[in-house]
């Protein structure tokens, strides 16, 4: 991999794509050539664009370069990219990654393409495959580029989990979480509505829970996606704590796996990350941990540098067939980490 | 009532015990004549032997009044009693309220002797005649006074919120709980634990929601209570909220009702609370809100002084039949409140 | 008081505003006859306008209330009102506030008109007789109404504090505030910022505190305020508090009072309010605490119903003469609440 | 240095003493070979005797090692050691380190024997001279090993930023503190007690902070120390922060330095630390924050790995000389890192 690509970052002022500049200093395969935002800061230094969120410095370079309006002609002025990570809000995201797409390979993080059934919705664990869609929506479209797609936050730990039951026949999965702050963006949330409080709402989380979990976990079928065969209920809560998702989990399997062929269900599952050593890879997706109290967000978020999802408190369910808890760090794992993991998955594919 | 009822509290400077003192204020029908605690309290004035955590003042008689030791002898030497409000921690709670009920009447919030087979587990608008059972405990036990109990706080909003729905025939129910603080009482959770973290795990809480919600929906069945015919699984999770237990609830329910003929089952719910008119009782048990992120701890904790389950996001269930959110009072109707409630209804009955 | 005035509430959508319409609910003298906010509110109902934070409900009659525009066409063409208050955003404030103060009185929470040498800058315990400058700005300004201001929230329990201690001659003040999160209005400080944080930073508040307190406890000399002649040095944080501003104050006096002849200073304070018997009043201004560990915001926040300041661990200081914490509701007594006490100094004295 | 130095420590299962063996890890100079305790943990594995607090696992040899009792024949049979660290509760360090201490080298973090005449009282990069004490002391004594101590947690970082002040003069120092919850070890603060609060007392915190600079900042003459010739004045107050204590200065100092002369000498402080090497010194003692909002606990508690003291906010004192805010991590460089520093010292100087 002697070149490294060149990318740009789309909404990188954002929490996101702040996450997406922290994970890819010294990364070994993507360099960030251009980053862009809203055209209120378009023009500004990065340094003076960004409230930066992170607990680590912003990078020296970084801070320096010039952010430019988010659209082809200013991206491509401000220099030759190889592709593009995009983190734009949802409203914003469809007509420009379209935009973009037209030219790039876009990896994005938002919700406005996820269901377009020429568009993958890619976690490199579970459904690799389903990468070759790019091809029937090239030829559908007629790019040279293309939009490939990572679930929503919440999505993400839930279905990597859900992956290695599939072999059990999943029938039914119904969840609830308890969602970190940072998945609302900044400035998201207001301390005055969450300091000593719950707020029992996520707008659009649930539907998008119940949509995408079918949609990764289906299979490729010629050139569409054939979604799984179960159901899904979601109820999604946010709590005060500033990064990572933590879900509590029923499934109901039409087998009746021991928990012990599910707790090895849960260890054994590797998929084209692990096999390609993807540079972002968790070693191990799934860690399993035993103690009577855990996960928790303090504890668990940033296992395996947060690329890892969290289980703990498995066990029978006296209606379902199991239950468990799962975390996963929302805006590593859940956002631009899993980007870039689907980054490197299509660059080790040769598609990108 | 021209003579008010003299009651004695065990575990009086607990935090739970504290809620007896301040909602026993102005009681109508009660009032507290000795304050017992452990021993290495007893003596003490309450005020120093308290950590107040109310935020109303301690009322200027009880802050004077001594402290006894949790003992028949301590408490009848400190003044003449009709009945007894027990907050005692798990582990003291059996012998010693088995020593009072052998003489007074003995409303308990440990979890102790809640599923003795003759001891009733009261929620006064669902099961107002399982009191009857106190008659079977007297007799086998030889007692003159009996032992009564209120459930688990985490139980409470759920059960009163299941007790409408039974007339569609409950078949499954499903929660993960959301619960606060106070609930593990004083000094309970550290904040090194809690700070920016949630807790997925609270000890034996499960097994009691699992367990308890079934013999109250149950009937009483000439001498013995027979169990409520479905089935319940819980999750249970501590979040970093002071006050009121949140839960996220599905079921399933053999007929199929409308959700607006839910909502009227909710909305219409009433007992003997309520047709007893005790002073305790909210004129309505559940109070249904209609915006999308409601309830919230903040702002529905205090609903009805703290004595209504406030139930909000009720919606169609794609695997199950129903999902809502319930939220009630953890240390108000989920303990002192509801104990108090259950003391009215035994002594509107005659029974105490 | 046989008419009650009719007033509008400017800024009635905001944090501080609906604190207005809290506290006027069923007030003696006042009561709400329009309530204007921003354009883009301007003719929607109060309940659809405001993201209401108050733990109490939107009272019903207002709650129906159409919103209309910031002008004085706008307010007039609502309804006929006797006088205004003002909470105003800062930058508005100005030229607003003085549209209104032509016709109207204006009892202004913003700071744009604050430090006007014209302007009383009101505390009705500390210096009712300021209320005389309205004459001076009426004849100025050739007014038939005024603007009269209420100090910064973190000001007002400062200087209620400093006050009973003018009389053994202040020579330096210096303070550490840690002010709450509503202090910031709404939605004021993100989430992300505040959780397991501190913000060492208020914008404009330092300066603020360090001026404000100067012209209140400075005296009427003809037609202009001499300030008090002390100094005064702050330094202002933000904490994860929802309501109650807490000071850490050290104070040098010129004599050298002892505690008790300070302590008793502070609880004999009465002035004004207390002896016009205004409804708002605290029977007390000032209460102290005698534990160890008090004031603390969720305990002392509420005293006398928000309007009374709390001060506690009242001790010597070795290098100043005094040091001592004392707290205040920031948006009663600290925005609203002082307000309204202002408004009635002002009927009761037969100015407004 | 060819032969680590085996180290015991005491009060190993606490919240320091686990830091302690968290910052051990891969530490070139020093190995843990015995870990002490409490009676009640004797004999377990530390694993199952410690609530293990820190982010990182618990390292794999420590979690499977016997924790002994903490005392001299207990730890000597468990292994022969060189050094031993001390994070003892207060009432038992007084006499468990002068058992100790006849034999061994004490580096302890109680505050038992800090103010002894003949035991340093050292912050390293400010007085590396005091460690001479420990001659006076093994005569005085007759001991073969000796007692240092280091200061408070929320003294340290104050202390190392007047350091470089002294050469301007100090006269006064006024200080308020904002301290971590850490700071009062574990299960230590309720939270029930700081949720949405704050206290404003630490228990004999302002007594430590006032005297022990003094002691820090004095100079050795002869066989004793001469405090520094100044006043300090603290007012301390938890806040619901995990780690990080954030203080607000006031400083006067005889000379009239300009800012600019201040952030100098800030920033060119170094001491014995960094002349010397030493494995866990800082490059540089003190950073200086220029953004208006810093240091905040979140950003700045691990700087330089948490061993460095953020300054910000440093501005001009209408009152006094200077105003600024300082921040340190009060379980790293107050506390286990500021230990392991003294030690490195001792060992560095031939001392230990």
């Amino acid at each position: 991999m002697p070149n490294k690509r060149k990318v740009a970052i789309l909404g990188a002022t954002g929490a996101v794509g702040q996450r997406y500049i922290q994970l890819l200093q010294g990364h070994p395969w993507f360099e960030i050539e251009v980053i862009a935002a809203s055209e209120r800061n378009a023009g500004k230094k990065f340094k003076d664009a960004a409230n930066w969120l992170m607990t680590t410095e912003i990078p020296k370079e970084i801070a320096e370069m010039s952010v430019v309006n988010t659209d082809v002609t200013s991206v491509e002025k401000a220099g030759k990219v190889d592709l593009v990570f995009s983190s734009l809000p949802g409203g914003l995201a469809g007509t420009t990654e379209a935009e973009f797409g037209a030219q790039y390979p876009v990896f994005s993080k938002a919700s406005a393409h996820r269901m377009d059934p020429d568009v993958p919705l890619i976690i490199p664990e579970i459904n690799p495959d389903h990468t070759e869609l790019i091809k029937v929506q090239q030829k559908q479209r007629g790019w040279k580029g293309f939009i490939t797609t990572d679930p929503n936050c919440s999505t993400i730990g839930l279905a990597i989990t859900l992956a290695p039951l599939m072999q059990f026949g999943i029938s039914q999965v119904m969840v609830t979480t308890m969602q970190a702050l940072s998945g609302a963006g900044y400035p998201g949330v207001a301390s005055l509505d969450i300091v000593d409080n719950v707020i029992p709402f996520i707008s659009g989380e649930e539907d998008k829970m119940e949509t995408e979990a079918l949609k990764i976990l289906g299979s490729l079928d010629g050139t569409s996606i054939k979604n799984a065969n179960f159901k899904l209920s979601a109820s999604c809560n946010r709590v005060n704590v500033k990064d990572g998702h933590l879900e509590s989990v029923f499934v109901k399997l039409d087998n009746e796996p021991s928990l012990e062929e599910v707790e090895e269900a849960f260890t054994n599952f590797k998929g084209a990350p692990q096999k390609l050593k993807l540079p972002s890879a968790p070693v191990q997706p799934i860690i399993i941990r035993h103690e009577e109290n855990r996960p928790q967000p303090r504890y668990d978020k940033d296992a395996a540098c947060g690329q890892a999802v969290v289980v703990g408190r498995l066990r029978k369910d006296p209606i379902m067939t199991l239950k468990y808890m799962c975390l996963s760090h929302n805006t590593i794992r859940g956002a631009a980490g899993g980007g870039i993991l689907s980054a490197e998955l299509y660059v080790a594919k040769g598609l990108a």
